[in-house]
């Protein structure tokens, strides 16, 4: 068995995401929850783990991998119990096809709504100099814009709609999958179920009537399944606004 | 053997990428070249195929495939001769984030050389009635940034040699890869490689001292292999300013 080092937020979806993984393949982890908020992912020595800034990034005997749906697939490879991918090809180019789109369509749609809820309240309040030194340090243009939106021009409603719009057709192609064939893609729950995860979680949250059994009564079954999983409480993908996770225990 | 109809750009990264691939396996297709300048791409027909509105989209005898690095990986599974994924869990997991790479990283950094080249000069012409009608036809909010931006605010020498230097940035990354190992990632000529192959090409055209045996060594002689392969000629990545590949032969 390798060593691993998991570097993660605990709301970060794509953290998540991969907890859910490592979870299912019952492979342990030291923990090292990452302080978005003070910049922590951007410090030197998280960008020598992950050049990018961004978590998770999973040291395995001490190599750094990034890019969650990758390293998923990776594990999948390496600890074949229990598969989470299909033997049928096309099913696993539907799955690598889903897992893009959670990571290209809906991550961008979520954090729209998790830097809102997170960041504004905290850089609202930067005066103009406080605002310069603090963006002085956001290593990446695409972060240190995100930074400066959520100081000084947040997303509208509408913006917030129209993310929220995104996560609901997320739902929806769930919702089918799930009548179909009791999956997101085919008849097992697979890399592409746990892609989802993260962010039907958000979305119960958000708007708790698009994952209701009333709504969207397969989708209502498949998140059930999946919560009772032993895997799903060892991930633990605990409510967005709790400081880390009541279940969190160091690991050191 | 299925039955292959190919939507496709002579000068798209993505469809050279997926070209290439097909060649090297050997697969036969039914050719339908996308006219990208007069939207043929944006099309509802189109978007039958692709919602996004992109190409490459394979037809499978008669399912649509997008995002080519996918398609690609489908490809290798489904025609494993010649093999282009090595058997290295980890090598497989490096050759997945560099695919990843070149298309979130490297796809941006060209295609700003390319709107420059091919669509600024159609778009600059356009009166303010004429932009209106030609953005309103334009299916995604990320593509009518694109034209506008190629209409009234193009990019700047800054703009462009800093998307320059990030294919510097990949050159850089092919040499160290081939002076180490022969190919980007191990010891084989892989889907890594190919997936290198367009944006190669195209800085070639851009910055030719990059590529040169003169600054790089390891990547000229890793270039010379592959246009040497048989497969390549068959992949028809043409020069940038050619309308359509001389080597083009309708399929129909």
């Amino acid at each position: 068995m390798s060593e691993f080092v998991l570097y993660h937020g605990w709301t970060s979806s794509a953290s998540r995401k991969l907890r859910l993984c490592m979870a299912e393949k019952g492979l342990d982890y030291e923990s090292k929850p990452i302080d978005i908020l003070s910049f922590e992912h951007h410090s030197d020595w998280f960008k020598k783990l992950n050049p990018s800034g961004k978590v998770p990034a999973l040291l395995i005997d001490g190599v750094p991998f990034v890019e969650s749906n990758l390293i998923n697939e990776y594990l999948d490879e390496t600890y074949p119990e229990p598969p989470l991918m299909p033997k049928d090809a096309r099913q696993r180019f539907e799955i690598r096809l889903f897992s893009l789109y959670i990571d290209d369509t809906c991550l961008p749609a979520v954090q729209k709504h998790n830097w809102m809820r997170r960041m504004r309240p905290v850089a609202e309040k930067w005066s103009d100099q406080e605002l310069e030194a603090r963006l002085a340090a956001v290593p990446t243009e695409e972060r240190r814009k995100v930074w400066y939106k959520m100081a000084r021009d947040p997303y509208t409603d509408e913006d917030l709609q129209s993310a929220l719009n995104v996560l609901i057709g997320m739902a929806e192609r769930i919702e089918q999958g799930a009548a179909r064939d009791g999956w997101i893609v085919g008849k097992s729950y697979s890399l592409a179920d746990i892609a989802a995860v993260p962010y039907v979680r958000r979305l119960e949250e958000i708007a708790p009537d698009e994952v209701s059994a009333k709504n969207r009564p397969a989708l209502a079954d498949w998140w059930a399944r999946i919560q009772a999983r032993p895997a799903y409480p060892k991930a633990l993908i605990g409510g967005y606004d709790e400081q880390g996770d009541p279940a969190y225990k160091p690991a050191g």
